[in-house]
């Protein structure tokens, strides 16, 4: 089952989503504004519902505002490469990007003059039950289901000191979507991952290629923090970035520029940079 | 006025705190569950209480889940001589601590094992208006009031990479309050700060030697991101760290350890290190 966050009216719904048709959940008197407050029972209900219907909608982010996203950075040998040289890291580097940050597919990201704005492609992973001190065979029991992230960062802002956290918190620097998959994904160790920039492919990779697992993830973080219903782990982005560029290719997002990022079984992010 | 956060018999409250007595603010039906979500007619009606109770009660954390922190490094020249040996940043250093780690007055910190913890007392700021491209002369309109916090940090898990997040935000890594003051401070860039480990002092100095200013801060910030409502900036902390320490003195936080950050106006914020 594929779970959207939309809104109609200016007003936030979560809706069943199949083949671009709605079944708002209010509409089956389940009200709940985070996919991860749906129960268990809930998602026995949702996952019955076949009157789907056409709305005019836009999209909202998978991710609320309750819920907290850390960042892998470097999970990718190919992206290790273009960014530091090829020193592979021995522990996950783990960052947070701010919910100000969250927006849905389709979203228009705003890049400020001279930020120079880049894509990130991510396979995001949000955690169902509490998970505290997780062993790594445990590990993805706690995930309630998987969803595309575009970890849009000012490379600018990102190395202006040495914490990424500002380069990659401005407004609407996280769209994400266009649907969590609940069930579909049997395997997210091996799903295609590729982004496109006007059409031009310039990620292609598989998230086998991670190099820490979701179940290390999970497991590792859960050593020093409780991850909760709702909060979400972006697995980190493959080669392919401007930043990895010869200097004189680099051309920064913006000026109507349209990324998509494709992951096997969770469709397609769209967003616009102006 | 001050204003604290609760919880009797598990359940959060706001109340309004004149010496160590409290009057709950639902009692008067004024229901919010985050500072930030009171209007101006509730203050108003809030500084008119002068009924006072004894409750028993703990505290609980100033800050609440919605709300985004963020954290300021290398923010007083005293401390960057410890930390760096010497430069002075050209730019603020920003970063995060993950909502998992708010915690209340006198709350229990759990150190783990070998895991180099550390304090970090500091003046923190919330945002009672939002704010985006704020000018520095403007600032100060969009701060709510000021608390203490203590930016409680794993030294071992802060330098594994090169990003602080993980080593900042284990659970109960930012314990806060007692309160918050709303109008009290008339100038924040004025006051004593000091830390005391059982007893002993350890940071002792002034809010005047921070090197980016509280206005500059929100200036900064909100050129790249939105601050709302309840958004938490801590700005930084003195010298007098354990990791500053020659290493045959440091010894790290456990075993009992009580901490307490004091400064001028805001009260005392203690905690227990086990």
């Amino acid at each position: 089952m594929k779970i959207t966050a939309v809104k109609i009216d200016g007003k936030r719904h979560l809706a069943s989503y199949r083949d671009g048709k709605l079944a708002l959940l209010d509409d089956f008197h389940i009200n709940a504004s985070s996919v991860a407050d749906l129960s268990r029972e809930d998602l026995a209900r949702i996952d019955e519902i076949n009157q789907f219907k056409n709305y005019k909608f836009s999209y909202d982010s998978i991710i609320d505002q309750k819920s907290t996203l850390l960042c892998i950075g470097l999970n990718y040998k190919s992206h290790v490469s273009e960014h530091t040289g090829g020193k592979i890291p021995e522990t996950p580097m783990v960052f947070s990007k701010s919910n100000n940050a969250f927006a849905g597919n389709e979203s228009v990201v705003e890049t400020g003059s001279g930020m120079n704005v880049d894509y990130e492609g991510e396979l995001c992973v949000m955690i169902g039950s509490k998970a505290r001190n997780v062993e790594e065979k445990d590990a993805l029991k706690h995930v309630l289901g998987y969803f595309i992230g575009n970890d849009v960062s000012s490379r600018l802002l990102q190395y202006r000191t040495s914490q990424f956290y500002l380069g990659k918190s401005f407004d609407g620097f996280y769209p994400n979507g266009p649907y969590i998959a609940i069930d579909e994904i049997k395997d997210p160790h091996n799903l295609k991952i590729q982004t496109r920039v006007n059409g031009d492919l310039r990620q292609d990779s598989n998230t086998s290629y991670m190099i820490f697992s979701i179940n290390r993830l999970i497991s590792y973080i859960s050593r020093y923090m409780t991850l909760r219903p709702g909060d979400c782990i972006s697995t980190g982005t493959p080669a392919g970035v401007i930043m990895g560029m010869a200097p004189e290719r680099q051309k920064w997002l913006g000026n109507g520029d349209r990324v998509e990022v494709q992951i096997e079984g969770l469709g397609k992010l769209a967003s616009t940079f102006k």
